[in-house]
């Protein structure tokens, strides 16, 4: 027996649609990649996203075309998120800090036809075009008197042109799974992987993470999401908070502090979502310039984990909440976030403090479990720590053109590649890669949790641990470390700063130091150089 | 181009799942039906739904089969919806203030097999027992020892009993589509209607309302639903509650202002729901024994609308934030929730209040429109009224078994059967019921605004207003006043106090008194009953 209630899709439009009608006192601020502030609302949003799905519906886009987009967070990327989904097509976000090849691969693989992409991506637009297969138009974010001298495959159009000169086209009429955003996420190893999002799965993402456990977006807040909507969805901002006629401050392409905190400042910013790297340098700036963040209430931190220092520093000094979260591009991306729910909501400073270390209870809609390598489920005691796993109508099921099999399961379970802990309340803690994890005689060590504690040493620029070969225990910790200029601490202090604060048979073996830490580029440890780099390191006997 | 996320349905077991995983520490408290407080928590919640749909499958109950429930609010009734919608059968909650009669046309019409019932309604369950024609099976929710003595066609079993005998059934497998509970819509005129929610319709109106434009629900929060389960789902309760975290309290069958007063004291409470007689009720009690209320932050009201008297007093004496709401039992029942939103959120309390005697804005998966007679929309000006029509997931689609056809369109939209207007910033206003607006010389006069003002008036207990026929207006509005015991006010007073706050041509022609305004089994005002007694009503000239 079937229920009685309305087939009413699950489309990204409603979500404009909804904000247009009731969330009209809302404002939208922009950074403009010129520079100046611009300011709108959701209803003009909604009105040029339907012009521009005239004007890319007049150059021959069709349900299921891939338009791809190289921006920075602005108003026009919002708009061109809601104009290409609203007409069935599919928006394919490029990471601009990706190297040329990489971008011009992922533009192939993807099929886009179309490329819009913001007036300082110009350069990098004209590197890459003769490589591009597919794409037969190009359209550059900015009105018509800015468009920047280009050689391309085809004159570009200036985006504001375009909708000047189109009519609103009514959204188009699907089915709630028709596909709707294409990402591609930068592993560390392989060809990039690309997660092909329907509406539905958009929409409910925005609905799952609006609901909690934080409260995260509310009519009277006004949200900054500094994290790029190249870089997984912008953590789903661009849906959640029309959804629930939150204010937006789009940062356009000034990410640096001074940036970020005049912008908080004029704008009355109160929840901002970022990585964690990008706050280490607010807090510095704050510090050196004796500054006070005067309306932000709540921080999201993700992306990586968050140190104790920031958590202290973001909650115990400036008296903002920190909620640390975690996901992935294959999630949508959130898949928890770190709120001391009752019986832990009247922990004293250092244990909630210590509770907020972890990633945090998963929002509904999000199932996890962690298993050994052959698939049995691992205890949920906060001790026992295996692959971890998940489920939920926000999470891939396949890969663009079946990349990447193996991380799929029978039941539908999703392996993340990450290792983790779940402890009886339900807050997971991510302890490594599976890719990264130590396996010394049979257990399992985390590189992660000895990086992390090394970075709290006051001489470590950068830490990494990777797995070096042990004749008897298989593997075993060689830790790396980049020390700050002018600091010389030596691996007899390191080790003893780590003695106590793990067990005892995690301890490295040896320390190295280093002058850098390689990086990816999305700033990821790059642990296969290191392994490379380390293959026939001797561990002392 | 369909998008390549994982099929995960929305079935309403995976919110108690999560609950009992994640909400280990939110805190299920009910006055039990024997008078005692019961403690227990979403986990023990779910392995008793577990265990009973095992005992109802022993008993024969299969996928589609109704179940129906008699019963309080309490942690039993709880167990029941989850219990029976996991193993994909139909819940199908009974009101116990109708008329048996129409209770027992009811469960005939649901076609309810097994009917699950509390001890204190055996002599109603005895009484409808004979007219059932599908109950196959009585269970009384109550411990063994408690089984009330009944003669009924087949022995009842004792709840306890039953989960006792019973190993945890793992849940069914089915659609998001699939049938999960039934409510009958008690009309005024006419059978009623039976709404039949989905699985998805129920955990998708979870969603909706729990993400806003209220801060309903959260982690920290302890909930008191005074409003019935039987009564258009508790406003979703039962299922936003777990999803979120919150605490819940179930009043059972005491809904006494005492009994309210001392639950919400003693497990701090702090929202609470129901409909205005009740806080009406609180209100007057809290007067009278200069009480206060310690630790409730937020009061839903809906059900009937808000009067201004009541809104002022909960925020301007005691401090708590009222949110008037508006829903049906065609739509799982939250439409509408009224939060000042910017730029109003700064308005002056004279103004606020004003604005919150609006039944608001929709939540994220309702669509509102007014149209004329013939189905043409009338604008969004806060003074066009029209017929108030919706669209959106959580509604109907059709009533079960095909009845009240007449109130779908084509397009989807359902009629909710209201008259109302809607504003420039999206808050509506209902005015009247269709059937009651009154229709002088082509335009509508609001029979409910004429009730609401009339009502102020200190002598007057209550009001109702009826169009009668008019030689030259076609109709015109008689107003029908039951006065307070010892108030005498007269007509022409009465119309002098209308007098500046309605329009000159709503001035009702006419006031007649009563001894007592005529009242539905669920308390809404016979207006049918009123138009047969004034049908001859002679308008004075």
């Amino acid at each position: 027996m079937r229920g009685l209630m309305q087939d009413w899709p699950l489309v990204v439009h409603k979500i404009i649609d909804h904000a247009a009608l009731y969330h009209k006192g809302a404002k939208i601020v922009s950074r403009s990649v010129e520079g100046s502030l611009h300011r709108t609302g959701y209803e003009e949003i909604r009105v040029r996203a339907r012009k521009l799905s005239a004007a890319l519906a007049r150059r021959g886009v069709k349900r299921g075309d891939r338009v791809a987009t190289l921006a920075w967070n602005t108003w026009r990327h919002l708009e061109c998120w809601y104009g290409i989904a609203g007409m069935g097509a599919v928006y394919h976000t490029l990471n601009p800090r990706l190297f040329p090849d990489q971008i011009a691969w992922i533009v192939n693989d993807g099929g886009a036809k179309v490329l819009m992409f913001d007036a300082c991506f110009a350069p990098l637009v004209e590197q890459i075009a003769p490589k591009l297969r597919h794409v037969e138009c190009y359209i550059v974010l900015s009105a018509a008197g800015d468009l920047p001298k280009m050689k391309l495959p085809k004159k570009p159009i200036a985006y504001e042109a375009a909708i000047a000169a189109a009519r609103e086209r009514e959204w188009d009429r699907f089915d709630e799974n028709q596909a709707c955003g294409l990402c591609y996420t930068s592993g560390t190893t392989g060809n990039p992987k690309g997660v092909l999002y329907s509406h539905r799965s958009n929409v409910l993402h925005a609905l799952i993470t609006a609901v909690g456990p934080a409260v995260l977006a509310r009519p009277s807040d006004v949200m900054l999401p500094v994290v790029p909507m190249f870089h997984a969805n912008a953590w789903g901002a661009p849906f959640m908070m029309p959804m629930t006629g939150t204010s937006l401050v789009l940062p356009g392409p000034r990410l640096d502090p001074p940036s970020i905190y005049a912008l908080m400042e004029s704008e009355g910013v109160t929840l901002a979502a970022g990585v964690p790297t990008v706050w280490l340098g607010l807090l510095r700036y704050l510090e050196e310039n004796g500054l006070k963040l005067t309306t932000l209430k709540k921080v999201l931190i993700g992306g990586a984990a968050a140190p104790l220092a920031m958590i202290e520093t973001f909650e115990d000094r400036y008296g903002i909440e920190v909620i640390h979260s975690w996901g992935m591009t294959e999630m949508s991306p959130v898949g928890t976030m770190c709120v001391p729910k009752p019986p832990l909501d009247t922990l004293p400073p250092a244990e909630r403090h210590a509770l907020q270390m972890k990633q945090g209870t998963p929002v509904f809609g999000v199932e996890m479990k962690i298993t050994d390598d052959s698939g049995r489920e691992r205890p949920r005691d906060g001790a026992s720590v295996g692959r971890l796993k998940i489920r939920g109508p926000a999470i891939v099921k396949a890969y663009f053109k079946g990349a990447g099999k193996s991380a799929f399961d029978k039941e539908g379970w999703f392996d993340t590649g990450d290792v983790a802990s779940i402890d009886a309340h339900g807050y997971m803690t991510i302890t490594d890669r599976s890719k990264d994890v130590i396996k010394s005689g049979g257990e399992w060590i985390s590189s992660v949790l000895i990086e992390t504690l090394a970075m709290g040493h006051p001489s470590v620029a950068e830490a990494a641990v990777i797995g070096v070969a042990h004749p008897r225990w298989n593997e075993r910790p060689l830790l790396i470390v980049a020390r700050k200029p002018g600091c010389g601490c030596g691996a007899a202090e390191l080790l003893d700063f780590l003695s106590g604060k793990i067990a005892k048979w995690w301890r490295p073996d040896a320390v190295v130091f280093v002058d850098e830490i390689p990086h990816s580029a999305t700033g990821k440890i790059l642990k296969t150089e290191l392994r490379r780099r380390f293959a026939d390191f001797r561990l002392p006997a």
